[in-house]
C-alpha cells in the first residue's frame, strides 16, 4: 500500500520567500554569480538545511548539497535540485523552486519515513544562467566534467573580473579548492567533479505557455532540445537609394527578409518541437537613403533528436545559399552554439506519469526548449524533469509566476518520485 | 551660324581642385555648412569669381553669387549653379562640381563673346546636404521662400549648436542678415528670398549607374523624384525562443520580413523609375534567444510621377496592414518626409537634347532619384538638370569620381545651354 504524500508546500514557499530577499536592488531577483547577493543566499541555504537535518558540504566552485544518508551501505546518490543565480531582473522561481522544493521533500521524507534506503542529496547549482560570465552551467558542469577548472583564468564579466577573481573574492579558491594546484600539475580533473551519482531529478517552472494553454498541472520532459546556434553575415553593396534602380541592387536586407521568410516556413513545416528564432539583426550602414551593404543576425534552432535538428540546418544553410548566391550576395554562416539533445530517462518519464496518475493530476509530455542542469546530467545517468506551468509562458522577467496551487503540486509529484526511488526496495 | 563652345575643362577641374582642399581632416571631403572649411570656401569662391571679373554678392544665409549682367536692361535672371556643403567623407565632384562648371561656363561666355543679352548668375548654395543640421536645401529653400529664417533658431546640429549660432559664428547674421528683425517683427520674408530668377539649370554628377551601363555621355534629367519617407513599427510579443512553438508566436521580425518581401516584390511590379528602400532596422530586444518583440524600419520610397508615388504607398500600407492583422502584429506607420516629384522644364530639355546632338554626345533621358537644389526652383521657374557619368555610381563616398573628359562634356553642354538661352535673341 502507497503511503500519501503530502509534502509541507508553506514551508516550501516560505524558503522561495526568504531565497527572493537575496538579491541586488531593481526589479525582480537579480542574483548572479559569486555577488555578495549570491553569497547571501549560498550560506543562508546552507543553515536552512543544516537546522532542517541535512549534512551540508560545498565544493570548489561553490556548489552546496544537502545530504540525506541511506541506510544501505553501498550505491550512489540520487541528487535533486536546481540552481541558484537568476539573469539580470528575473523572477523568484527560475532556479530556486527547484531548490526549495528539493530541500523541503527531503525534510518531509525524513520527518514521515525516516532514514532512506538510498542516499538523496540537494543540489542548489551555484549557475546556470550565464549572466554574469559568458558561459553557463558553471556548477552542474564542474560536478559533471564538462568544465575542469580551466575556463576560470580566461573568462571574465563584462567589468573585466575574472571568473578566478570572482571566486577568490567569495573565499572560494582558498580553504579546500583544489582548482589552483590541479591546474598548475596539469591534472583536469577538478574537486567539485562527482562519480558518484546515480541518478539526477529536477523540477523546474516551464517557462513556456504550453501547460497554462492545455490546463494541465505537470509537465513530463521527454528530453532537453539540442540547440544550434549561427550568426549570419549577409553582404551585398550599400548604394543611394535614390538613384540605383531595382533590377541593379544587392540589397542585402532584402535578400535576409527572403531568408527569414524561408526559415519561418520551413520550421513551420518541420512541425514541432523545432523552434528556429532569427533573434538580433543588424543593418549596416544602417541609414534610411542607403541600400543596405551588409546584414549580421542570429540564428537559434533547437530541437529534441539529433538528426532532425543536423538535417534542418543543412537543409537551411542550402536555402540561404541559394537565395544569397540567386542575389549575388555573399553569406557566411558561423556556428556559435552547438549542445546536444539530452533525451531524458524513460523508466523515470514513466514512474512520473504513474505517479500523476496516483495523485489525480493532469499530465503532458513535453520537451524542454530551454537549457536545463538536467542536460549535464542525462549523459552520465538516468536523469528525470518536472515541469510546472508558468503564468503567460513568462520567465527571466519580475512577472515570472506561478500560482502557489502550482507550486505545491509539482512539489509532491517530485517528493512521491524521491521515494519511490530512495524508500521502495528497488 | 551656331558659334562652337569650347570651354576651358582644365580651369574648371583647377577650381574643383582647389575648393577640394576646403577640407576638414579625414579621407574625402568633410565640409559642412557653417564651419571653418565652409567659409574657407565660401571666401575662395568670392575671391575667385571677383577676379573672373563677375559681380560677387552673397545673402543673409550664405549664399553666394557671380553676376555677369546683360545688355537688356529688364528680364529676370538665368541662375546656374548647385551648393557647396558635403556629406561627411564625402567626394569632390557632388555639388562642387556644378558651382565650378558655372563660374567656368560664365567666365568664358564672357571673355568669348562679351556681355550677354540676359543676365547669367552663378549660385554657390551654401547647404544641400543636410549633413551638419537635420534639414537640407537650407540654401537654395532660403532663395525660393521654403524657409523663411525661423527655423535658425529651432534646429540644432549634434553638438546642440543651433543654426541661427552657427550662422552668427560665420559672421552671417551681422552685416546685412534681416533674419532677427524679420522674425521679430512677424514677416515671413527672408533677406535671401529672391523673385527675380526666370530660369535654373544645374550640372550635377548622376550619383548612380545608369549612364556609366548605358556608356552614355549625358543625362537630360526629366523630373527629379519625390520621396515618401516613414518610420514603421511592428509591434509583437518577445518570448523565449526555446519554448515558445512556432504557432504560439508574434515574431514582430518574421513579420517585418514579410513585409519586406512585399515591398521588393511590389517595388519590382511597379518598375522604374519608382525605387522602394528599407534602409535602416532595429530589433527589440535584439538577444539571440528572445523571439523579437518589436521591429522599427524606415521605408524611404521615391516615384517621378504624384499620383505613382502616393497609390504605391497606399497599396504598400494596405499590405503591410494584411501582413500585420493576419499575423496579430500592431503597426504603425510614421510619414517622416514627403516631397513632391519635381519635373524639369520640358522646353530647356528640348534645347539640352539639341545641343547633345550638335556636340555629337551620347544622351538619355533620365530620373533623379536623389533630391537636389533644382527641385525648388521647378515650381517656381523653367528649370532643368544636367547630369554626368559617375563611376560605378559611387557617390558620398570619397571613392566618387567622374573623368576628366565626362566632366568636360558637362561643361561644354551647360555652357551652349547657357549660350543660347543668354546670348541668343528670344
Amino acid at each position: 500500500m502507497k503511503p500519501v504524500i503530502q509534502a509541507p508546500a508553506t514551508a516550501m514557499l516560505e524558503l522561495l520567500q526568504e531565497l527572493a530577499a537575496f538579491s541586488a536592488p531593481g526589479p525582480g531577483v537579480t542574483r548572479l554569480l559569486y555577488t555578495p547577493e549570491w553569497s547571501g543566499a549560498q550560506h543562508f541555504l546552507q543553515e536552512t538545511m543544516a537546522g532542517l537535518g541535512l549534512g551540508v558540504h560545498t565544493d570548489s566552485v561553490g556548489n552546496v548539497f544537502g545530504r540525506l544518508n541511506g541506510s544501505q551501505p553501498s550505491g550512489s546518490v540520487i541528487l535533486t535540485g536546481s540552481h541558484i543565480d537568476t539573469v539580470v531582473n528575473g523572477g523568484k522561481y527560475d532556479g530556486a523552486y527547484g531548490v526549495a522544493a528539493a530541500v523541503t521533500a527531503l525534510h518531509y521524507l525524513s520527518q514521515t519515513f525516516g532514514p532512506p534506503l538510498r542516499t538523496l542529496e540537494v543540489a542548489a547549482f551555484c549557475e546556470e544562467e550565464g549572466s554574469r560570465f559568458p558561459l553557463a552551467f558553471w556548477g552542474s558542469g564542474n560536478v559533471t566534467g564538462l568544465y575542469d577548472g580551466k575556463a576560470a583564468d580566461s573568462i571574465a564579466d563584462p567589468e573585466g573580473v575574472t571568473l578566478m577573481e570572482a571566486m577568490k573574492a567569495c573565499g572560494l579558491s582558498t580553504g579546500g579548492s583544489r582548482i589552483d594546484s590541479e591546474e598548475s600539475s596539469g591534472r583536469v580533473a577538478n574537486s567539485a567533479r562527482r562519480e558518484d551519482i546515480g541518478m539526477y531529478v529536477e523540477l523546474h517552472i516551464e517557462q513556456g505557455i504550453l501547460l497554462e494553454q492545455s490546463a494541465e498541472q505537470i509537465g513530463v520532459v521527454q528530453a532537453i532540445a539540442g540547440q544550434r546556434r549561427f550568426t549570419v553575415k549577409v553582404e551585398g553593396t550599400a548604394n543611394h537609394a535614390g538613384t540605383t534602380p531595382m533590377r541593379l541592387r544587392r540589397d542585402a536586407l532584402a535578400g535576409t527578409a527572403e531568408m527569414l521568410c524561408a526559415l519561418e516556413r520551413s520550421a513551420a513545416e518541420a512541425g514541432a518541437p523545432l523552434v528556429a528564432t532569427a533573434g538580433r539583426l543588424e543593418v549596416i550602414p544602417g541609414t534610411p537613403n542607403v541600400i543596405p551593404g551588409e546584414v549580421q543576425f542570429t540564428l537559434d534552432i533547437r530541437h529534441s533528436e539529433a538528426a532532425r535538428l543536423e538535417s534542418f540546418c543543412a537543409a537551411l544553410a542550402a536555402a540561404f545559399g541559394e537565395i544569397a548566391s540567386r542575389r549575388g550576395l555573399a553569406l557566411e554562416l558561423l556556428p556559435t552554439l552547438a549542445t546536444s539533445p539530452a533525451p531524458m530517462n524513460q523508466a523515470l518519464c514513466g514512474a512520473l506519469e504513474q505517479i500523476c496518475l496516483e495523485q489525480g493530476r493532469s499530465f503532458r509530455r513535453m520537451v524542454s526548449g530551454a537549457g536545463h542542469d538536467a542536460q549535464l546530467f542525462a549523459p552520465k545517468c538516468p536523469a528525470a524533469m518536472i515541469f510546472v506551468p508558468s503564468r503567460a509562458g513568462i520567465s527571466h522577467s519580475p512577472e515570472e509566476y506561478s500560482s502557489p496551487e502550482e507550486l505545491a503540486a509539482g512539489l509532491n509529484v517530485l517528493t512521491a518520485l524521491l521515494y519511490k526511488l530512495a524508500y521502495e526496495a528497488s
